[in-house]
C-alpha cells in the first residue's frame, strides 16, 4: 500500500546503528516502534558506506566489522518487532496535540507519541574533489568508499585525504593494496593519536608513502581507468603518482533535508539538545547520535548508543507521566523470550 | 614488591566493566593506565556477583553472559597494556601540583597525572535480611549472589526482594529449579516494565509464584541447610513456604571507604560530576559508571562506557591542553597491531 497509515508509540528516523539501538532500548521500556530511513536496508553508513571496515571501539567488542555490528544490533532490536520502513524519507512531520503525524516520500503515515531522530548526517553523500573530468572515473578507479577490502588487492592505492577515514584506510589496506601513497595538504593527519602514530610507524617501515603537503591536482587515465594521479605543492610543484585506483576521503556532506523544517533548534545543520534526555527544542521530539549536538559532544556510536537509552527514557517518562521506573543495574534487564 | 612505587598517565580505581573500557579509551588517546581494584580478579560485580548471568542491554550484544562481557573487554583493553594493581584498595589519593600519588593497602604507590573513579557502589556487599540464625545457612543454602546458574537445578528456590535482580533471577532459574517463589512486600515490582511483564506471565503460566505482599519472616532447617521459609503479611498471617534454597535479593550495600575522604563533592554517597566531561569537583578527578552522579543519570553500564570515553576525552585535553583533537567517525579508530 503506498498509503498505510500506521500507529504506534515512537517513530524512529534512520535505521542507522545509534536508530536501531533505539527500538531496543524503546522495547526494554515498552514502546513500540516505527523506523524509517532513506536506504534499502538497516544500517546506515556502516551498511552503505563500509560494512567491511573493522570498528575497534564498540565497547565489548575487540574488532568488529561494521556489517557485522549492523546484524548484531538488528538482531537485538528483533523481540520487539520493530515496523520498518526502508527506502523512503520522511517528508513531513506535523504535530497535533500530544501526537506527531509523519509522511514519507512513498506515502507512509504513522502517527506516534514521540519521535526520535537518529539521521546521522542526514541524507550523506561524499564531498567531491574539484578535478576535471573525475565524473567519468568514479565508480571504476575512483571510489568514495570500500566496501570490499578485497577488491584493492594488488592496486596502486592513492588515498586523498587527511582525516580518520584517509589514515584508518590506509592502514586497513596495508598489506592487500600493492603499494599506498596518502596525499595530504597538511603534514599532521586529525586522526585518533594511536592511529596517526601507527601510521607514521608504516611509513617508516616503507608499508606506505605519504605524500605531504600535497594536494590532488589533475587524474591521468582513459576510458575510465586511471593511470596516475598528479598531486601539487601550493607553490605549484606537480608530482605524477602511479596509480589504479584514487580513494578521496574528505567527508560527508550534511544534509539535514526536510528536517531542518521542523522548527527544531539547530546548531550549525545538527540538532540541539539537552544532553540528559536528548530531548530538542520541541517536546516530544528527540534526537540521539551523530545528529545530535550538545557541549563536550563526542561524535562516537557508543556516545550514540547511551543516548538512545537516555531519549527512550525520557520518552517513556513524558507518555507515562505518573510512573516511577526504577533502573539499578542495566544487567538485570532482559528480553522476552530470551531471558528463561 | 611491597611498596612498588609506579608513575603513569591515569590512574584507574575500580576494574568493572566501565573502569575496563576506560582503560581502551585512555589508550586509544595514548594516555597509559594502571589500575587498582579490591578484588582479586578484574570484572567487578560481573565477575564477582554474577558472571553466570546474560545481559541483553550491551550494545551489539543480543546476550552475553556478565564473565563473557568482561573476557572482551580485558581483551580490548589489552593493547594497550594495562598495569593492575589486583586484591588491594586504595588508602591514599593525594594531590601534589598536576600530580596525583595514589597508595594502596599493599603498599603500592602509583603517581599519575589524573585519576578516573569507576569504583561501581564502592566496596560491595549485599544487604543481609534481619532473620535469626540466618548467619548459619550462608553459603550453604542462603545465598547474595548466584554463580553458577546449574547450582540451582531441581533446588525448591524462594527469591525474596522486588527489584530487577529478584525478578531477574525469578526469570532465569526457570526450567532450571523444580520450583520458584517471589517474595516481596508489594504486589507491584520495582523492574524494567519488560521484564515484569515477563514475570507476570511466567505466574499466569504456573511456572513461578508470585508470593505478594508478605516478607520475610523465619527460617526452618537444621545444620545450616533450609528446609522451609515462613513469610508474614503486615498484619502478622504466616505462611511456611517450603524451600532448599533462599536467594535474598535487597541491594548492594553502598561503601565508598576512603573515597568519601578525598574531598570531592559527593550527591547521597556518590560523585557529583559535570556529565560531558564526567569531571568531579577536584580537577584531575574524574567519576564514571554508577558511582558517578548527575541530573538524569542511568546507571546502565552502556551509559557508563560513554562516561568512560568522555573522562577519557576531558583527560586528554586537559594534559596536552594546546592540542585540537579531530574525532568524527568512531569507526575510524584502531588499535595498534590489529588495524592492519
Amino acid at each position: 500500500m503506498s498509503s498505510a497509515a500506521h500507529e504506534t508509540d515512537v517513530v524512529i528516523i534512520g535505521a542507522g546503528p545509534v536508530g536501531l539501538f533505539a527500538i531496543f532500548e524503546c522495547g526494554m521500556l515498552r514502546m513500540r516502534c516505527h523506523v524509517v530511513d532513506a536506504l534499502d536496508t538497516a544500517g546506515g553508513q556502516c551498511a552503505a558506506l563500509y560494512p567491511e571496515k573493522p570498528i575497534y571501539d564498540i565497547p565489548g567488542h575487540p574488532r568488529i566489522d561494521a556489517a557485522d555490528l549492523i546484524d548484531r544490533l538488528v538482531e537485538q532490536a528483533a523481540p520487539f518487532s520493530p515496523v520498518y520502513h526502508l527506502g523512503q524519507q520522511v517528508t513531513a512531520l506535523v504535530q497535533d496535540g500530544e501526537r506527531f503525524h509523519v509522511e514519507t516520500s512513498t506515502g507512509t503515515r504513522i502517527t506516534a507519541r514521540a519521535v526520535v531522530v537518529a539521521a546521522g548526517v542526514g541524507a550523506f553523500g561524499p564531498n567531491r574533489p574539484p578535478l576535471d573530468g573525475i565524473e567519468a572515473y568514479e565508480g571504476r578507479s575512483v571510489f568514495y568508499m570500500v566496501k570490499r577490502r578485497e577488491d584493492m588487492r594488488g592496486k596502486r592505492v592513492v588515498i586523498a585525504g587527511g582525516g580518520d577515514s584517509a589514515v584508518d584506510w590506509a592502514l586497513a589496506l596495508a598489506g592487500i593494496a600493492a603499494s599506498i601513497m596518502v596525499v595530504h595538504r597538511r603534514p599532521k593527519f586529525r586522526a585518533a593519536p594511536e592511529m596517526a602514530a601507527r601510521l607514521d610507524q608504516l611509513a617508516r617501515d616503507g608499508a606506505i608513502e605519504l605524500v605531504v603537503p600535497y594536494q590532488l591536482h589533475a587524474l591521468a587515465g582513459a576510458g575510465g581507468m586511471l593511470t596516475g594521479v598528479d598531486v601539487a605543492t601550493l607553490d605549484g610543484v606537480v608530482r605524477r603518482l602511479d596509480a589504479d585506483v584514487l580513494l578521496p576521503f574528505f567527508g560527508l556532506a550534511m544534509n539535514l533535508g526536510p528536517i531542518a523544517e521542523w522548527g527544531l533548534d539547530l546548531d550549525r545543520s545538527h540538532i540541539a539538545v539537552e544532553p540528559s534526555t536528548c530531548a530538542s527544542s520541541v517536546p516530544g521530539i528527540h534526537a540521539v547520535g551523530d545528529i545530535a549536538s550538545y557541549p563536550g559532544k563526542l561524535k562516537l556510536i557508543l556516545s550514540g548508543f547511551a543516548e538512545a537509552a537516555a531519549a527512550a527514557h525520557a520518552i517513556r517518562g513524558r507518555i507515562f507521566p505518573g510512573e516511577v521506573l526504577h533502573f539499578e543495574y542495566s544487567t538485570t534487564q532482559g528480553v522476552p523470550g530470551l531471558a528463561a
